[in-house]
């Protein structure tokens, strides 16, 4: 189970609508007015793609609130981590991370340098620092993936002085971005930076991780090194007719944002109130939850047998079997999985009665 | 003008519809019902396309005549070839031939052997005999591209001899093999070889550009290979509705191979009858056209102002700035092809007259 949303692999479980918290799409579901537009486009199919996607480009640019000349776009995020990680000799990511920023760099044979974080999650800048050498791509999800938690500006300011220092490059994913709390924005932060690259997605927020469209902020420098290795028309023209759309929906960016928030505090705090588990903060839209005594397969189970698909975290590098991350869904969703959570630590402490 | 169908680039050029004879796409359009088959599918766009491509696989399958285990997908046929030219260390292709054959290996640093095609563009299977040796890939287009010609059955079958012989792997490119007479199918002829890999794709006799599709019959090992390198959901939830639909489509596919066929004698009866080009056989819907004593540039400005977009053949290797290639549309636009070039004869007749 490297990735979540495999819906169809537990089909079988389960007769009735599976409510899939493995995958941290928003629950909103996608844009209204989506479905008329891609309707509209449908003709467009018999053309190829933009292969230099200047429509594209300059939409996000004007949502992202930069130059189109800035942007690089990709078969979702994961093309992107895909291409930048093949540039580079060495890649140095913190651990748990999601598995494609090991996964990429090590089919193409790099070297990857694995550091933890720290017990609570939190990022380790000193040994960040201690590590990171000339040349090195360091990447780092930012809120990071299964942990949820954003870094502080000056953390990220303090990493990036660093990359500067050293003459590395920083792949920043930032495919969770929308969910997080407005704090700052790394775009404005970094855009006069030749080092860094951001990534953000309309995967999870827009709810389109079928359309597969992911874009990044970078330097026009690393824009021409990439558009020389990317694949031609690697983004779809139904990606490219929802842009059009998606980006200048401010109401369902706006309520979407506001709806995490709300169901995000519900979440964590009905969560802290069942036993056996550690609720770790998160500043997006999932939850990482670590299981006291227990083990990821037997919750995996008896959720399934519910309808309920979890994401097991022992995929990621860096945690043992007693991790499960959760998205944080809909008022109803997560209210069926808070009820299922407690009947599960009933029934757990049954079990080990009667076996006692 | 490195790829055809880069309408954008040429917009200001003409005011009115643009004939796009520059990309090679079955001019009776998509499929008819897919329309409605996407609408009902916009709400599957939440959800990420089957991480392992199952009921999409399997329709493949079916089209294609044999089992799912032995399929590999990928977005666009493009991203077949990069991924599997990654697996070898030395590439042979012969020239002129579809330039991503040797610019994704050029990527990857492989060590890359040309070898021409004799003067009519017929396969020296001669020179490939002596060539190939212990662990390469041979790449080649059936029917080739730009050349339009696709090999006999028995230069394929002594082809693939060598492969076997030298323990060598050929990936053969058949995006365009709908189009062609129907001779033989070398997925039938190859059904049990570990040593080969046949390219299809939506793209071209399905009219699908935009969607990206792609996809491959491979051996077993192959595919496990594959999968082993490729990126996770390359293939976006459209592209895996539309395979629901078109592969059963066979009203479709008869008529659209039949439509060519016409069109294509046609177009290959009139414009021989133009003066000062020479027009090369083709067994597919695009056709090879060498410039007597003229360039690619020239005859491009004029038809451009017209509103016909042909290919520039100079960024073909192995051709020089005599060549162009167009695509066998519909009479309607056909016909405007083959007047506008005679137009240009003329056109052309009467300036040198001026001139000397």
């Amino acid at each position: 189970m490297k990735h979540g949303g495999d819906i169809l692999t537990y089909r079988h479980l389960y007769d009735g609508r599976i409510r899939d918290f493995s995958s941290n799409i928003n629950p909103i579901g996608m844009p209204f007015g989506l479905k008329e537009k891609i309707l509209n486009g449908i003709k467009e199919l018999t053309k190829y793609p933009d292969i230099q996607y200047r429509n594209l480009k300059s939409e996000i640019a004007k949502y992202l609130g930069c130059n189109a000349g800035n942007i690089i776009v990709g078969n979702g995020a994961v093309e992107i981590i895909n291409n930048i990680s093949f540039m580079f000799n060495r890649v140095v990511v913190v651990t748990p991370c999601f598995s494609e920023y090991i996964e990429r760099p090590e089919i193409f044979g790099k070297e990857i340098v694995k550091l933890p974080l720290d017990e609570e999650f939190e990022i380790n800048i000193k040994l960040i620092k201690e590590t990171i050498s000339e040349g090195d791509l360091l990447i780092l999800g930012n809120p990071n993936n299964p942990t949820g938690k954003r870094m502080k500006e000056n953390e990220l300011i303090e990493i990036h002085e660093t990359i500067k220092e050293k003459n590395a490059f920083l792949l920043l994913d930032e495919a969770f971005f929308e969910f997080c709390p407005e704090d700052y924005d790394s775009i404005k932060l970094f855009s006069d930076s030749e080092d860094i690259c951001i990534i953000r997605a309309a995967t999870k927020f827009f709810a389109l991780p079928g359309v597969r469209l992911g874009y990044a902020f970078t330097s026009k420098t690393m824009v021409e090194k990439y558009n020389r290795i990317a694949l031609p028309w690697s983004v779809n023209t139904f990606a490219e007719i929802a842009a059009e759309h998606i980006f200048n929906d401010q109401h369902y960016i706006t309520s979407s944002r506001d709806y995490i928030a709300v169901q995000r505090e519900y979440l964590l705090s009905e969560l802290r109130g069942i036993e056996n588990i550690k609720v770790y903060d998160t500043h997006c839209n999932f939850i990482l939850i670590k299981l006291l005594d227990d083990n990821e397969d037997n919750i995996f189970e008896y959720l399934a047998k519910k309808g309920i698909l979890v994401r097991k975290a022992s995929s990621f590098e860096g945690l043992d079997n007693s991790y499960i991350r959760v998205a944080i869904k809909d008022f109803s969703d997560n209210k069926y999985l808070v009820n299922a959570l407690r009947e599960y630590q009933q029934w757990r402490k049954q079990r080990i009665t009667q076996e006692a």
